[in-house]
């Protein structure tokens, strides 16, 4: 407990001492960089409960996963999945968690177990998922039949609100306030410093204007990653989506297709003015079509009950109602299409740029969404810079075809508007075949970016949905894997390919403009290995953004103390 | 036409005046060996029409996949599958096919299309199949609505009986006589004289003992991958496979353990047998347990059936059957159980290895039923050899932890018998990260069989079952790839993650036996590349054998040509 607190102490303190060392000029601004460590900076960046506050807490166990949070208490993770998918805010209850629990711990804020230390099961879950967590609370006496736990005299029951403290490892009854993370000025200064040190850029992943305003303010100098399909997933757009896909006739196609680049294009005039006169690297559409349509499951179920219901129905000479009827219909029309693109392994199958080689006209629509919305902004005197990024690349011929379709499309929309705007196209490296050919590749490309999240699949052979539930988390536990490839980018396989591919890819294109957009991108180890490896940015998500700045600052200093030594 | 034909005699002749002319002294055996083309071969190995039949051929077109079929015409996808699936023989006749017509190509015997030429669709899907096809008959006027053509007079209608010979090109009304494939004298001594030649061995895909005997009576040198788990799919095996995965005790599950260990001993023993002497690669069961119960969407329409009639009939204040109430509860109860199982992309999921390590008992009872079977042998008087595959191992420890585990059964089971038997332990590389820190794995396995399908599959992020129907042969027909990845190895991208595994895996291991095991052992161009990177053998499905032999003689002798020609 103690050390905990110390270690919460010093997180604050460490930047606090280290700014005033430096003023007092005791210190470079490079030891004081040096004296914050990015796992610190990790705990500054979670909710935090609000140090005025007065709260009950009742008992203490293990800081497993940083943060605090507020919820029911929920004793097992079926019911926590109902009300956490319900949109009620639960803290999972348990002795200990095993690998039926990751869907109840997905479904909650927060857990809290009575057993296990540091490396159990739901101290590594929750890490993995950026969750607070206390575990080994031995205080705890868990009844799991009545629903409930006493702690040092104290009951709570199910439902009963409680609070914990996962940086600190304590257990509150009731609402504890939260505060939000902010960034000191100690911080701020110290984060600014970074900038002059580090030869990584930080780069961030976001999807909207809004996440690209906060990762600019974080210190952000691009962005990484813009997935172009949340977009498509909005509530007003996914009935155009429906209707591009589930078209019966090209004009019905083309007649979505035009609603969507009107919309496209002003969410990416949006994220390029945010953005301006820095790099923006714009994904195309990736996923598998079906996955934007209804789930087959779900419509199987209700056309069996529709047909099961017009049997019987028939059998005592009555009718279905008219609407049910046309339900049936509409549905088994569905039902028929949804099974005719269904796959047994999605994530390798119909998507990335294949679909831009089989349904050339989506990727054709985002293409000129941005350049229309670029083309705007210049002529409106700003400095727009988008990289179009084709995804799920494996063979150069890929690229090519597709990347020679889009650029007749960008000089089309240039030409019209009468501007020339400075763009890259480049490709996501994910399969490892792309890789092991990155030198044929970079003919095409003027970036690559290391999607190392489905590159970490495709090289593992893990399905990440399936892998961590199943598995995974059971293989760390056991030692057979040191870390969650996932979160810690795995250096001996997964690592070995992105030197590969950088080396062939700079070999063949020495400005080759080279990142990590996964979410290793955030991770200080792997931040490390990206700078000794050469890269030009990794890129995260914004919030991580602080975290990944000073994992590159430390990364650009360790490296040069090893090459001073190297020498002396 | 001609050129067929020519093509045809070739095959046979080329073989008989290769063999008389070095019974006459003019050529040596190996001129005679390079003489014999394995692409000949191949047709030798397909059924054929017999010669001395009389037929009516009413239309000629290209001969695009070898062999010849009987069935009835059938002109659409849709009606072929259903007959096909009902076990009707058919051949889909078609103006030309798609991707959408895959599922009726494999329903159906062989294909014939009016239009299209050796590149086309229907050519390129029958080929990679192995199914007969004469495409681009251009004398056929379809009539798909009166499902029916004519060709030069006659009319063909739906359900009557047609013979294409796809060796020639030729379409046959009726049915003609088929000959089975036979090896004559004279092939059968060329053959022999490949075993002088090559320095590759050939070793066969068999997971039967009949196989086994198919494959050593035709040359194979060893069983390189027996397929346990196509064991257990057998009709009275699998209710004691289901007990296994569905039991709810420990005891259930031992006893129907204990009852497949006697059924897999037995089919070891026999396996063993039958290759004495030569080695017998044995991988322990690889696919997801749920493959192996029935499928969800089946269970799923069936219980919201039974719950839709239980509902209304509640309604109407009846009841179900007691019968139908029984079923109700035991298939929700199943449906939850396969639900908790199922997986999203379940090729990369909690299979191979990765079961071993969440479920050792499986695998235990597998290498208990293997040296229980072997040391029988051994006490016997024979010599079994049996060499245990560990599958899809991405991380050393997987290996080792699984390795330890069972070679302590092993050595138990050989202590209990009293004797020796030598065996090996080994891995499967399939997932690319193995072949990347070959060198690493290569401290556990004392050989190493390249999965070629699966690293296929992971290299280019290709899920077989999806990409063929929906996009690869859109690829090769664009050009964007030459040729089918999993038909022929892909040196470049597959190639050079097998060449670094070999590299890193004899770096360590010397000694270390190396092959391939997926359909790639039985392609020539393939088997050029591996005797390229020395491996020790190759391993194809036992009809190919003759072709795979031809292959490695051809490889090893323009080998030593071009080494001859650089030391000349």
């Amino acid at each position: 407990m103690l050390q905990t607190r110390a270690g919460k102490r010093t997180a604050q303190a460490a930047v606090k001492i280290a700014v005033e060392m430096v003023g007092e000029g005791l210190v470079s601004k490079e030891e004081a960089v040096l004296r914050v460590e990015p796992g610190q900076v990790e705990q500054l960046l979670h909710k935090q409960i609000d140090p005025n506050a007065k709260v009950n807490v009742i008992a203490k166990g293990l800081n497993a996963s940083p943060g605090a949070a507020v919820g029911k208490a929920v004793f097992d993770s079926e019911r926590a999945k109902v009300l956490g998918n319900a949109g009620e805010v639960v803290i999972l209850v348990r002795p200990e968690t095993d690998p039926d629990d990751v869907g109840g711990i997905i479904a909650s804020l927060g857990v809290l177990t009575s057993r296990g230390g540091l490396t159990s099961h739901a101290a590594v879950v929750t890490r993995g998922l950026g969750k607070p967590a206390v575990v080994g609370c031995e205080a705890l006496e868990i009844d799991l039949e009545k629903r409930m736990f006493e702690a040092n005299g104290t009951i709570v029951k199910e439902g009963d609100i409680i609070t914990i403290n996962g940086s600190a490892g304590d257990v509150i009854l009731g609402e504890a306030p939260l505060i939000k993370p902010k960034i000191s000025k100690e911080f701020d200064e110290i984060l600014s410093w970074t900038d002059e040190i580090k030869r990584l850029q930080n780069w961030a992943n976001a999807d909207y204007p809004r996440d690209a305003k906060r990762a600019k303010e974080l210190g952000a100098q691009g962005i990484g990653l813009c997935r172009t399909e949340h977009m498509f997933f909005e509530e007003e757009r996914l009935p155009l989506v429906h209707r591009m896909i589930l078209s019966e006739t090209d004009e019905e196609r083309k007649g979505a297709l035009e609603k969507l680049l009107k919309i496209q294009k002003g969410d990416f005039k949006e994220i390029l003015k945010e953005m301006d006169s820095m790099p923006v690297v714009i994904r195309l559409i990736d996923p598998p079509l079906h996955e934007f349509l209804p789930q087959y499951e779900e419509l199987l179920e209700r056309v069996v009950e529709l047909r099961t219901r017009k049997r019987l129905k028939h059998e005592e000479k009555r009718e279905l109602e008219e609407k049910e009827k046309r339900e049936l219909e509409e549905k088994e029309k569905l039902l028929t299409r949804v099974a005719a693109m269904r796959e047994t392994n999605p994530m390798m199958g119909l998507r990335g740029c294949r679909l831009g080689i089989i349904h050339p006209d989506i990727n054709e629509m985002q293409v000129r969404a941005i350049f229309e919305a670029a083309c705007e902004l210049k002529r409106e005197g700003r400095d727009p810079r988008p990289e179009i990024m084709i995804p799920l690349v494996g063979h150069v011929n890929e690229l090519k075809v597709v990347r020679e379709q889009l650029e007749r499309v960008a000089h089309e929309i240039m030409a019209k508007h009468g501007v020339e705007v400075p763009y890259k196209f480049g490709t996501m490296i994910e399969v490892p075949r792309a890789a092991l050919t990155a030198d044929e590749i970079a003919e095409y490309a003027e970036f690559f970016s290391f999607g190392t999240n489905d590159l970490t699949q495709m090289t593992y052979a893990f399905s990440r949905d399936d892998a961590e539930g199943k598995f995974l988390f059971q293989y760390i536990k056991q030692g057979i894997l040191d870390a969650n490839p996932f979160q810690t980018l795995d250096p001996k396989g997964v690592g070995k390919l992105i030197q590969i591919g950088v080396e062939l890819g700079r070999g063949r294109r020495p400005e080759l403009e080279i990142g990590i957009c996964g979410e290793h991108g955030g991770d200080p180890e792997s931040i490390k290995f990206c700078h000794e490896l050469g890269l030009n940015y990794v890129s995260c998500s914004p919030f991580r953004i602080p975290v990944a700045r000073i994992a590159a600052a430390h990364a650009a200093l360790r490296a040069g103390e090893a090459e001073r030594r190297r020498y002396l």
